[in-house]
């Protein structure tokens, strides 16, 4: 089945519905050049990874379409303000993203610092139409999972941990804990969001993509911490071998390169395992798969 | 009417009930000090003015407590993140906040704009409980509302406005729209979050709270710069003549000082008068007006 999916097919319409809903989303005049940094931070050629997975989601579970696309958009928005924030010299200090300056370099610190803040911002922003375009539940029930995902218990706790672990040991249970806070929260409420979408999906099928997301969160960032010790950083579009050199805890500097190959595809088969546990009809399941396989098969 | 309520007894058991509120909004554990680094930020003693307004609002009303708390402590959290980023060296690099070292002081850069970050996801996490004790309706429409009022079309954009018109002379009407933005957008949320935790009310008394939240918001802002010229560091628990000192717009540099401090008498008029053209029951609205007072008077 999943042989015969063709994902590029799939991902050509859907990605040209987020690029032209993100910017929509950002397009309203800003002062002071905000939006243009704003602008210059999102669309930018992204992979837009988490908005496919929410709509792929979606689509599994015959959701709302037009409250997928919010929050496909509300979650890139999310991510793109992280990586502002933490390309920024008190963080990363990085100077380099997706090949071009990042934000404080192109715009100076304290606006790079004001479009991150406004992007989390913006996300919220799309969650919530005034238009009755998506109904209140789902508009609650997205903010809910959204913020979780991505405050000091999500996403923000994730990056105190890293901030905190550079130059340290962890266990491998202390590394799991940190991405699936930092990266995997994301990734997983990508999915939360899409079954949102749904009115009505059983019990079974939410626990199962629960379980999807979860295995490819962490699947996603085991395969990162490979990429930045084999790609260089022309193909990764940002500065290849940082992570080692920061002497930052990976994957690859606990368990070695090989294991750490082998652990992102037993989480690919367990991701794989949960979409059929979840008996969804297979051919709605397709996009998913295929996207999950794209996860642990990406070379940047 | 007005002379006859003790605003002192009003304010007691609510602000109570906003630090209980905003403490166990963070009491939740979090990685790596950064739950330390938010309650620091938060837990210290602010005046609170924004979610009294919101509670007044409420009360004024007829809406739901329940819901109007939580915006209270959603709206000091989004004011609570703009003062930690604000302060940052990259911005206004102060290091004295209401009598303390700021937050990146205390715990340094990268770990304030980690708390800054999750205290506005915080906010979005509060407006939208999963336990059923606030309807969809209202969770919508708070987030909604203060999404809007905090972005990049309201505080964040007055923001950038402010750090683009450091050494330049605006107009009254630029200065104006800068802090119609910078300040004001959230002390008119403050009004706006409360008459939506209302179920129903007049399309009028919507309006001129609207009113009087765009002048009493004014008002807020034009003390603040008469306070930055009159006030000393110690009453104000932050650097006195920074505003002067640095350059920057202020509306004693444009119009002087007592040309300010009738302008600030004439917006108290105006939100009086909003207040009066909403034709709720005078008793319900003394608590507001005497918050807006407490703003044109206050001494810090």
């Amino acid at each position: 089945m999943s042989g015969s999916f063709d994902l590029k097919a799939w991902m050509q319409p859907h990605l040209a519905r987020v690029e032209v809903a993100l910017a929509e989303g950002i397009a309203q005049p800003s002062p002071a050049d905000l939006g243009e940094a704003m602008r210059y931070a999102v669309l930018d050629g992204g992979k837009r990874l988490r908005p496919l997975l929410v709509l792929a989601t979606a689509e599994a579970v015959g959701g709302d379409m037009a409250a997928a696309l919010r929050a496909a958009c509300a979650i890139e928005l999310i991510h793109a303000y992280s990586l502002v924030h933490d390309d920024m010299p008190c963080m990363d200090n990085d100077v380099l993203r997706r090949g071009k300056p990042t934000v404080h370099v192109q715009f100076g610190e304290a606006q790079a610092l004001l479009a991150g803040d406004a992007l989390q911002t913006l996300a919220f922003e799309l969650l919530t139409p005034q238009d009755g375009s998506v109904s209140p539940q789902v508009q609650a029930a997205c903010v809910g999972l959204l913020a979780r995902a991505s405050g000091y218990q999500g996403m923000a706790g994730g990056q105190a941990i890293d901030l905190a672990s550079v130059g340290h040991r962890l266990t491998e249970a202390q590394l799991r804990q940190m991405h699936r806070l930092k990266t995997g929260a994301l990734l997983l409420c990508s999915v939360q969001m899409g079954a949102a979408c749904g009115a009505a999906v059983l019990a079974t099928a939410h626990a199962a993509l629960q379980q999807f997301g979860e295995a490819m969160g962490l699947a996603f960032q085991v395969v990162d911490d490979i990429l930045d010790v084999t790609a260089d950083s022309a193909t990764l579009g940002k500065t290849a071998g940082k992570d080692a050199a920061a002497d930052k805890p990976t994957y690859v500097a606990l368990m070695g390169l090989a294991p750490a190959q082998r652990l992102a595809d037993e989480l690919a088969a367990q991701a794989a395992q949960a979409l059929q546990d979840t008996d969804l009809p297979t051919e709605r399941l397709a996009a998913l798969r295929a996207l999950c396989d794209m996860v642990v098969q990406r070379t940047h």
